[in-house]
């Protein structure tokens, strides 16, 4: 089950999340697994080896409501989603500053906009501006097929947007701008040494 | 009002949060303002004039139950407070990667180590193997004093308390293996100048 932010940003709880009734797919293209379910198992190999500290934030809430049942945890009975001020990923690398957000679509041919926040491109070229390294990991879920793009680039497709041009990136334009990384057993996406070329 | 999380952390609520029924001081010590509104000042600061791009992570809940009722924004009905597996803010600085964790304590001789989980400890040590900074900003919310502290130089109070010695630093080890910062009106906390004698 996929919960809608109000902004519109599709929130999927993860595997510790009880509430997670994922929709299965046994397709061979993606396995079952969303896009986070694979990244999350990437970073946690990253850690165990020692090669990368990278960790997913929380989904923002705002909390209103707290009951504190008599000998058990705190149980919150009211909160609501928060857009997010930040990209969903970052952490360290070898001394650098890692940053990036990660999408997956269903479309065959392009990559729409839409999925991307203001405030998150706001937010990588600020990083970029501090030296720090901002980027997109993009899944195509239909093809199976998974896209490393540095923010310098998406910022084009994005400018391009707001001058009144098309409101998606094109497959081709992605293979264009983008490096490729070819999905593995384990880790699913090895993305750290793409990083090298970025 | 403070919410205890199971694990004994402390969750202040910020600003943005209606159930946050701040407790009130005036007392001019720290003038009503937690440990954390004076760090998002800061780092908003930070962000605005350029400095930083450092933010505080959400609260982690496990989300167990939400509704949506029509026409208005999702509500979250039954949540719990997860511990956290990363300290609580993290960024870029001029390239470099920067973690920390922020605890204030009431005390006035000393600070008690049971206020730092091990999970932290153990992130700050895999964030300083991968050559990020990593440190703790110390808050004696009575003396209206800061403090930063290395993670290499905690880690060796840490051991002190696993071979069995204090469970606590006396406030002179913290004068002798930190940095102290006055606090100022504006930022609250300019620790950004500090980090350069880390």
């Amino acid at each position: 089950m996929a919960i809608n932010y109000p902004n519109g940003k599709k929130f999927i709880p993860s595997k510790t999340q009880p509430a997670a009734k994922k929709k299965k797919d046994f397709s061979f293209s993606n396995r079952g697994k969303t896009l986070e379910d694979e990244l999350n198992e990437t970073n946690d190999y990253y850690l165990q080896l020692g090669l990368a500290v990278i960790h997913k934030k929380p989904v923002p809430v705002q909390i209103v409501k707290v009951e504190y049942p008599s000998r058990s945890a705190a149980v919150i009975r009211e909160a609501y989603f928060r857009t997010p001020s930040t990209t969903d990923y970052n952490g360290v690398w070898n001394g650098k500053y890692v940053d990036f957000e990660a999408k997956e679509t269903e479309n065959k041919t392009s990559f729409p906009l839409k999925n991307i926040h203001e405030h998150q491109i706001h937010h990588m070229s600020q990083v970029v501006k501090q030296n720090g390294m901002a980027f997109l990991i993009l899944r195509f879920s239909s093809l199976q097929r998974y896209f490393i793009m540095r923010f310098e680039s998406l910022e084009i497709f994005w400018n391009r947007m707001l001058a009144g041009g098309r409101k998606s990136i094109t497959l081709e334009e992605i293979e264009e701008a983008s490096i490729e990384i070819a999905p593995s057993a384990f880790p699913p996406i090895d993305y750290l040494p793409v990083l090298h070329k970025l």
